[in-house]
């Protein structure tokens, strides 16, 4: 499948007399953890003392945010507490046996659902992505592109968790939505209560009320104790903490879909209501900070995700974008879910430049910042998704090279 | 899909008019979340100070066990933290920098491996459970079957996660395992130096060495830095904190595969080297100590799975196994993973007693208790797998039924 693989152990592998004991050293560590009792179990499991991953925070603020560390994380889902976040006033505190969602305006039954009421309902399952709209807007201001950033700090305003909820389809039959109401508008229970118009249509396909997130309670940061999940679509339509949906035959042109969330056009319009996150992806490692520390085989691994269904293929470029080859895809591959993918790279000691691309099932190919700005201008902040380039150099030190390739 | 949804509105639902504000109260919670700053993005999040889960404990004991609180998760997966645990000398404290795994024996070139080195390797990613060989024995002491027990007391060894790692063929070619090597001992770093023999097969297999558990480091708990990982086979054979790997043309008879994991059977053998785990299913709502407040549609919810594939139905009985219906299976179903199932139920107030059965892609059908003794005779402990009633009594208090169904 690989190959000779005999030629990964020339350079790294030890000899076996190295290494007949485990030795274990250091500050925390046992001197040798088969000679001491170990800890005993208890109700709730911890982290190694060796490993200290965290999300990414600049200033905390109200409005604030905080990124996932994808260059810490392997596979394809967020643990809990590392998922990103994006607040408009902070996390509210919410008592779960005082929480209801109301809904009402055009249905012919409006409801007011405890969350005891959501859970009766039948409940679905689905693992996917959530991504800010903002998300990898880095590189956007040309003359100041930065080379030490790492995939966290680029694309970090993306998660994945798996989600148990009530498809908002069962909640509009049982209120009965009239047949003139297009559109619903969610609203949060923060102290910015956070508005968004979302059309009905993706209540009947694929939307839903999470209340479950990575099998427990969904976590405060995600919207406990319950969030609208649209799958796919912009992460800030998927109001956290939902307490009201009213329906209308419009939209509601609330302030986070007009001044924020909408981006100027080159000809003089504005792109609003972009609610698809489009393909993307982006290579995790190798990438900044790492440095490789010897020429060789090494496997390129990534994350790709569409808001548009699944990913059919990831091409990897090892030569700044001269040819492509096909990456492997890690099975099952989810609609509208990150996907990992991997290839194996036999690195020369020469310069050269790592690039992805993502295609989509729509047949979308990720594009190049270029192309990105040819379609949509200079002045567009959000869904940026253009190719992340990273530079590799004689030294093995790896950095951010979307100023090299455009 | 669900026929008539508003039956499900009839009972439980408040009018709209309790509901047009989100009153919040309590000792923990804001009076009003809207009208007071939210708490700033942080590295690390939190549970709501509102949901407090934990693994199920007895005596903490270093050769002990922690269940995984079942009927406290929805979905498929088990966060990190709540992992039953099983531990035969407690958890090593291990430094991965002076991590090593020693492949020897029957083998062309006898290597060591560090974590970087095996992290060097092509990885790949599965998402399967591990459950433990004594998982379920509560209720063979047929004159002590306790009717007060929880899912996750009964079936708590049993937790689901991704895991990301190295194929163990790719190992076996790294090192050239000998033509006649069939098995090999794995062999742990804890102060049990727990050890089990493991055929070659199954690591040409699907067997891999992991380092990764819901995206981030492995857990402590579950075998930091590196475990063997033997998908759909019995928990102790999953070696963690793997140190050790000896091929051999015979299997090692060591302490944990000999005097334990074994079963006496009625012809007077016993029954060793019983690795798959078979397919089994468990309802985990309602169940002990769920009481339903009143008769209509309820959602039975539970987990199934196999350790020889995947799950092709779960049939459930609401009328003590004279009849069985289909349940619908949470998507994708994985091979060798838990499979969430759901089926609605509409109680008429009586009291009934509710079953499970899995059936896996070999055509098993999980067993009644009485079809289970009949094949393994009463002295089996390991590998439990009879269905698993739950009694709802006219008070709609819900208890473990197993003395009542045999």
């Amino acid at each position: 499948m690989f190959g000779s693989l005999a030629a990964f152990g020339s350079t790294v592998f030890k000899s076996a007399a190295d290494a007949e004991t485990t030795p274990s050293a250091g500050g925390v560590a046992s001197a040798d953890p088969t000679k001491v009792p170990g800890r005993l179990p208890s109700a709730l499991g911890q982290r190694s003392a060796f490993e200290n991953p965290g999300r990414i925070l600049k200033t905390p603020a109200l409005s604030g945010s905080s990124r996932t560390p994808l260059e810490a994380l392997n596979g394809n889902l967020t643990p809990a507490d590392l998922h990103f976040e994006r607040h408009h006033a902070g996390i509210p505190n919410i008592d779960p046996d005082n929480y209801k969602l109301l809904i009402h305006g055009m249905v012919e039954r409006p409801m007011a659902f405890s969350l005891a009421d959501l859970k009766r309902f039948p409940a679905t399952t689905r693992t996917c992505f959530i991504e800010c709209a903002g998300n990898g807007d880095i590189g956007l201001d040309r003359s100041n592109i930065p080379d030490k950033v790492t995939p966290g700090q680029i694309d970090g305003l993306l998660s994945t968790s798996e989600w148990v909820g009530v498809a908002l389809s069962t909640l509009f039959r049982e209120v009965g939505i009239k047949a003139k109401a297009s559109w619903f508008l969610a609203e949060g229970g923060d102290a910015a209560v956070m508005t968004r118009s979302v059309p009905c249509s993706k209540g009947w396909d694929d939307a839903m009320i999470a209340y479950c997130q990575n099998g427990e309670a969904i976590r405060p940061e995600q919207g406990y104790p319950a969030r609208l999940l649209l799958p796919g679509w912009e992460g800030a339509m998927q109001i956290k903490w939902l307490r009201r949906m009213e329906f209308a035959d419009r939209p509601f042109m609330s302030r986070e879909e007009t001044s924020h969330y909408t981006d100027p056009l080159p000809d003089d319009t504005a792109r609003i209501f972009s609610f698809e996150m489009d393909a993307k992806s982006i290579i995790t490692f190798p990438a900044y900070p790492n440095r490789l520390p010897n020429k060789g085989w090494w496997e390129i691994s990534g994350l790709a995700w569409s808001g548009r269904g699944s990913i059919t293929a990831v091409e990897i470029s090892t030569d700044k974008g001269k040819t492509w080859q096909p990456a492997q895809l890690q099975r099952p591959v989810l609609s509208k879910c990150t996907t990992r993918f991997r290839h194996l790279w036999n690195w020369t000691g020469e310069e050269t430049f790592l690039m992805s691309r993502a295609i989509d099932e729509t047949g979308y190919v990720q594009p190049t910042l270029q192309q990105f700005i040819a379609a949509r201008g200079p002045g567009t902040i959000y869904h940026t998704n253009c190719i992340r380039p990273w530079k590799v150099n004689r030294q093995g030190e790896v950095t951010f090279g979307l100023t090299e390739v455009v």
